[in-house]
């Protein structure tokens, strides 16, 4: 490249593009079409700065990894393989391609994966796979083995996808600097300046061990005040009940005042990849406003609700007990409100986030610590408070409802169902 | 209220409502429509960062209302009428409630204005009408009054308009966080300590010019690095030629593959009050979406090279030779490329943001000194800082046109073209 | 106070003043002398930007006191004793007023406690006491009560001095600020909106406590990295050889080429009220300037190596075997360095700070959280992480010993004192 | 250097150090010294966070250096001369070696001037001597010359020392960071970006223009709200009214109470490298200490004031009428204020620092714009801001006088008087 180029970023001050390569990537209307995606899906209900798109944690999650190759060939560590760098950089430009919109709701209704999209939009007839192809044929696969965890050195993958990888270390930041929690910023130079390559591993200096503590301390508190906030899930709860209450109309064969082509192939199940480009938010987003208008008083009721924010009210419960959710099931059908469209329990064990627990998930690399003898350890052996958190599963059990609930309530009859709605927070 | 609640904002660390009727006002669905309009338009395609909607912009020029008036209650000011404040703070928070989507480019393709909108929401049949009419039947109309500039309190509406107004200050902090763009940010606190009431206007303290310049100089640097900037320009542009093709077809009773009634009605100039609150960037992003499969083959390119990106390029110039210019419509129109959708020339005259020119504009009130002998001088006369920004017409001539064009000419013959072209920054 | 008084302060934006007695304490000599003493004493030699005085941190306690009743005023908590305002500013502006220069090290050789000190000057014939006494006779007394804990209402000590306290929470952000740990920062405003009275206690809300975890990771973070760095140590620990140097040579009836009579009494143990006023960190750094040219070689050389730092190395063990020590002060006594000047084993018991250990200190009121059924619980009984850092005592046994030491070992015949050595982080 | 090193600090996140020579001259006695020397002399009074010392600033400037060398280097400019690398880091580290204790008021009082100690120090008999001696024999002169502008590459020098410097790039951020005064931020990187070795010269890209404008007005803003504050001219005054104080009383052979030697020499106009690197401002604040307790009146006045911050109060004017100041001089006699210790008439010219005004000064590069045709154009040229700052010449007239001067006076007898003193600002 002649000239390095630079994005103004508010997270990183410049994003440095310094390949042809990088270049043309960004400039590809596959990867363009992230800007319309947004990062934190329904957050921005919660959190009103949330509205940052997937675009700009994307090029963050390349930046991050170019200043982490760059400090590898600036030490010249010998167990850094310099033929990985474009591959690496490629794939942590790349690796989130995949997503629609609101992923975690639409991925929970039809069974579509983002990783699988990632693949098939770098595999398939597309501008990103044409320009990948440029560098030689196998590279498209090799980008698409990174994503897909396939790929044969876990050194490359490490870097991209792993208990401390670049798409945390920006999402982190980044999330935390859009939505204003900055309790969730953490100091990158200081965690770039302990990690390095060893035999295979990305992994940690032992001196630096509270870097990473500092790291994940603030993953714990993003956690907990951000990803699993009980409003952001209650919008996509409901969400989901819209578009479950759409594949039942689909099924019985309603006439929809509104809808296109891959909206309806959505819901056949159906989708291909040039639909499947064709969804961002914007037209999910457009589908909820004309749907406000259908007949269908179910749809349209809950399609108001999201975009007006009326969004469901939560309970927080330790034990459930089935009569007391018959009889407060049995009110709302007397209110006209469907439980299978306006009631939800939820267990927080199917959220799609996670808290560092090494071990439970097999495809998520721990953190190791290298000691000054060459010893590895992971974390956890050596640091109370990772430990502490590790051990931590705090999430709550929510029960989601319409708030008119509440208000409809007589509450001398229904006490046993106040009792479980008035628990709140 | 029973206890002020807070919004988590990224500028102003937390945004505090201590009113039910601010609270309620923010809960109605015509202000939650503002979290679907970007508070910058195209600029997105500039700075990826600025992504921020025009309900975050709304409750943070509400907030610096709120703090103002808060030090003039603090510290007893007598020229302060205490018993405007929640008109004030009302007229604040809504003064933004009628952007549309891409307002620029919308205002000037189908002559609407935000300010007639704002008012036609506030005075209309909407939950906005329903929450404000119960402080009084003619809080309505004194709302709208501010927002319009006709109510008959100068101070009042100097606070959400004027040269040195909440609006301003909130806009010019926020904009430049989410760019990232930090020679955006000044000493907010600073500025607040030296304003004060006086006499019905709202003036600043003498010893405190330094702060206004420093204010004045921030605003500049947005100017010239933000708002200006030809890139969003260049979008802008775009969606304006596309707007137009789109009437054109609509005259030539175009049957157009997608379209829905909002849309219609815009292009027919009859929007309903209705209408224009379904109108968000979500729909218009979609109608592009749609148009780029249109079989009109220019509708189709001009939303393809919005969605994808691939802007029009520009060159600068001091004086346009119409000869030159013809020669240079006569190429495209060789190319298939039509001058009406394809060629733009831009007067900075016409562009929709001001940097400080006291007396230019009649209804922005300019910043007045206040010296320790009470008298009063527009700051232009003390501070020659502002006297050199007031008086730099910086803004270039512009010529707008597709890439392409470049790669298609045939430099020999065409050379005076291609001087024109050749002339970029 | 006619118009409020501000400083401007790199911590907190503005100082805001707003009563007459504040404002002339702050004039008073005593105060002012505040400014010639470091916060983090011997840090400096660690953290190059640790050079900020007690002058700034008492401010900065002031300031975090007064935003907190502010708070509580603004929220009419009946369990705020309104008229207790005036005292807390001021016990929270002079809690410091006694600090000397290097006050670990000086406390530590001459047994002197600063908060006694602290107590001589509020109560003694000083600007300060003829300030206080204007308020009532009896405030001075009142004053001193709040700063050394006899005082009646444990609310009002809370407020300075807790687990929970002003001064913390001012000494976190400013060192943080001013070593550029940042990850010292916590969220200072999130904290104060969980904080409130409750039955003479200052409560957390409960569902605040993630704010005060918050707080307390920094706390971990900043006393592991910041106040027992073991380079600071190191510098404490040479200071205290210098004192205990001098104290032999002045017993030993030695003529000092340089002397002056606070320093003498200080050495004498019988200094006055008016000799520690003049003790300053400029009068002990000149000592040791000059202390530099005295004929006793010890004396001299280690006053050299503070000053043109060249502190002791150190290593870490676990256990100590007294034999292998017993040969090493064989080699330093050959190498002509009296281990009594020039060797330290250092447990960390014996450190001056703490992280937060409910229990173990007896006037540090722990933290409470109070739940929505006013019950009140002390955090680690609900917090993991609280708990998982209230059980670390990660302090290591550190031995101090001049680099030489190591140069000089023949490392064949002195294997063991080697292995000693030679186990450095 | 096998590794390289860090030292945390708050203006640059980290100071990278990768050469030993470096490394071993931030080690020497000479260096370490200026951590006892404030960067910002007697500010810390006016802005109690003003407290950092050169010490910090002379890494920063040598980070600065680096980092604008190393971005030379990754765009691989032909006319950057690679081999002055180390010579112009060694000049940035070290060109404020020879600053003494409130150095403008020292070189006042006595005609000293840092610059002539710097190259002094780097000649003479020093540990800093000894280690650039390591690198080649006439390595101390290159870097002397460098410091006293005299060697042979305008470009070396110009580094650091020219309008657009590493010395100013890092005081004018360390300065703000420390006293608090954002708005003295600007964005350092985007200035770095734009800047370019230019055959023989540091040039500017045109394009550029904008980020040294923003730089050029936060210099502007720090000139005239830090450099030039009136109370810290107050504080400057008053040190050099003790300084002639002593000189007066030596010159009459008066006996001081306490006196050193390094002190002694100063007065006496013949100090040696030995006394110069002594001399601190731990000696001068210990020496104010005792000299309060000196029985000559005046002396012990003066340093009392200094010591308590009971400053002179100032009055602007315009112009002085001659036989007012005879009778305020007459008042003051009358009061036993002796006028050549208690009154000083100040005009800005005299002041050390300047804002931009190219060709003022010769020996001070200006700055320079570089066009895409190759062309050279000096700034003031090209931006209209730039021009309105050189133009400006705000420095006001001030008198200084005790405070209870204006107590004392018979408003009726003295009305000529009290106007010239009651034009405060």
């Amino acid at each position: 490249m002649k000239e390095e180029k630079v994005f103004k970023d508010p997270v990183h001050k410049y994003i440095y593009v310094q390949d042809d390569i990088i270049w043309d990537l960004i400039n590809t209307k596959e990867f363009q079409r992230l800007r319309r995606i947004r990062q934190l899906g329904t957050s921005y209900l919660t959190f009103h700065g949330a509205e940052h798109s997937r675009f700009s944690h994307s090029l963050g999650v390349y930046e991050v990894t170019r200043k982490i190759i760059s400090q590898f060939e600036r030490n010249q560590y010998e167990d850094w393989p310099k033929e990985e760098r474009l591959l690496c950089l490629c794939a942590a430009l790349l690796h989130d391609l995949g997503h629609g919109p609101f992923s975690h709701s639409i991925e929970k209704a039809f069974g579509t994966r983002h990783e699988d999209w990632s693949c098939r939009i770098v595999l398939g007839d597309t501008e990103v796979n044409e320009v990948l192809s440029r560098v030689s044929p196998e590279f498209p696969k090799q980008v698409a083995g990174v994503i897909c965890k396939s790929y044969n050195k876990e050194i490359v993958i490490s870097l991209v996808s792993s208990q401390l990888d670049a798409d945390r270390m920006d999402y982190l930041l980044r999330d935390a600097y859009f939505t204003g929690v900055n309790y969730g910023m953490f100091d990158l130079e200081r965690v770039l300046r302990v990690v390095r390559p060893y035999k295979g591993h990305i992994v940690v200096k032992e001196s630096g061990m509270h870097a990473v503590e500092d790291y994940l301390m603030s993953r714990y508190q993003m956690y907990w005040q951000v990803y699993f906030h009980p409003v952001t899930r209650s919008a996509e709860i409901l969400l989901n009940k819209i578009f479950q209450r759409a594949k039942h109309l689909y099924e019985e064969q309603y006439a929809f005042g509104f809808m296109v082509d891959p909206i309806l192939h959505l819901i056949q199940n159906k989708l291909t990849l040039q639909d499947y480009l064709l969804l961002d938010e914007s037209v999910m987003q457009t589908m909820l406003t004309f749907w406000s208008g259908e007949k269908d008083a179910t749809l349209s009721d809950l399609c108001k609700r999201f975009l007006n924010r009326k969004l469901f009210k939560y309970s927080t419960f330790e034990e459930l007990d089935q009569k007391v959710l018959a009889r407060m099931e049995h009110v709302m059908n007397e209110m006209g409100l469907e439980p299978a469209s306006y009631l939800e329990i939820d267990f927080p064990t199917g959220l799609s986030y996670d808290v560092y627990r090494p071990g439970e998930s097999d495809d998520n690399f721990p953190i190791l610590l290298l000691n000054h003898k060459d010893q590895l350890t992971e974390i956890t052996h050596k640091s109370e408070i990772v430990r502490s958190i590790s051990g931590i599963h705090r999430g709550k059990h929510h029960i989601y409802y319409p708030e008119e609930l509440v208000e409809g309530l007589n509450t001398r009859e229904y006490q046993d169902v106040w009792a479980l709605l008035g628990s709140q927070d």
